[in-house]
């Protein structure tokens, strides 16, 4: 048996303003922080020993898992930065807060966006300062990898092969896994996982905290699942 | 022109107490968190942009180089974590404050340890709650690989390994490369990358502050060496 943890990170100073984050490079507010350190704390309750952490290439996720993992007595477990647990990119509204770009492009284009499986959101401009194309962590990728835009079809699309190259094989061989990412790029994994339909990934909440918990066989069957708790 | 930038962890609570720390895990303390977050910020200033950062499997050394990366805006740069970059082993000084041990074993012979190139401390009891043996970060090991003691010599023959696998082979790839180390880690490289003699090394302090730069050219001689300060 062996365990998935999913931290989704703590809440961010975007998330605070209400603003769609994406893939800008926004830090955790202090409450964000907080809820990383309880995490890993939870997860030392819990006894639960990594072998191996992944993260995305964005601050918040990087200092959540870094959080669980000092909090949970472990920071010297091998720890993998990748781009494919980023955000989902959220293209144009990328910086806009929610209730500004419902009045630009109405409440319900911006819910469909927010809502719908495979809809694109508009594509971000190659000339925002927040475009990843001169952004030097992803100078090693071909330029057309990189997303002026993602949908949640998008964003599984390109995790996938994280989690086929890197995440599977390590449970398969036996090692507890921590990833410690964003709530869309965390979805798109258990769509994955528990093989729901587009629709009813739709429906999924990955909460900011607790930490959500799979235990899967040695076939990656999943075998339990739940979120820790306080004991 | 590739650069390397070490920096020794900022002050520990041991430093503090002047206890002989080896592998013991012991935590940043307030000040050299400050450094570490100083360090950072030097190397923003600098404008050193890294491809790559490598660290020990202490929670000093790890601390360090999440802050030196968090304050220079670069935490998504790749991260290595290796023993190898560990401390020397302290052996069954670890633990003993300074005084302490001079009162035990008599100060020259204390100063030997601390001074001589290739004389052993005396071993780390294996039952010791110190012993790396039952530290699960080390059990992928051998055992007849992790040290009882160390003195500089045996530190830079474990340590040589991973400069030669991993390091040097960045560097001649044109990667600016961070390490985040301690005191003998950092002595047993620059006693390799500078030629030192056994006895010229012995001499050399590692501040905890500020980080200190080499510059290469692209067969690997040293063409500069600084210390980085404020503008």
């Amino acid at each position: 048996m062996v365990k998935l943890v999913f931290a989704r990170h703590g809440e961010s100073e975007w998330n605070l303003a209400n603003q769609f984050t994406g893939w800008a490079d926004v830090d955790l507010s202090e409450k964000g922080k907080q809820q990383a350190i309880d995490a890993g704390k939870l997860v030392k309750e819990a006894g639960i020993e990594f072998d191996i952490a992944y993260t995305s290439v964005l601050t918040r996720a990087i200092k959540t898992t870094n959080y669980v993992l000092e909090y949970s007595d472990q920071l010297w477990v091998p720890t993998v930065k990748s781009w494919r647990l980023n955000e989902r990119h959220y293209g144009g509204l990328t910086g806009l807060n929610k209730a500004d770009s419902a009045a630009k492009f109405g409440d319900e284009q911006v819910h469909i966006w927010r809502r719908s499986y495979d809809t694109l959101p508009p594509l971000m401009d190659v000339n925002d300062p927040h475009s990843a194309h001169a952004d030097r962590r992803y100078a090693d990728l071909e330029d057309s990898m990189i997303p002026d835009a993602e949908n949640l079809k998008l964003t599984l699309e390109r995790a996938l092969p994280f989690w086929e190259d890197q995440i599977a094989p390590a449970l398969k061989d036996g090692k507890n896994a921590f990833v410690g990412a964003h709530g869309n790029s965390i979805r798109a994994l258990v769509k994955h996982i528990e093989k729901l339909s587009d629709d009813d990934i739709m429906g999924v909440e990955i909460p900011n905290f607790p930490p959500l918990v799979y235990e899967f066989d040695d076939k990656l069957n999943v075998t339990k699942k739940y979120y820790l708790e306080e004991k």
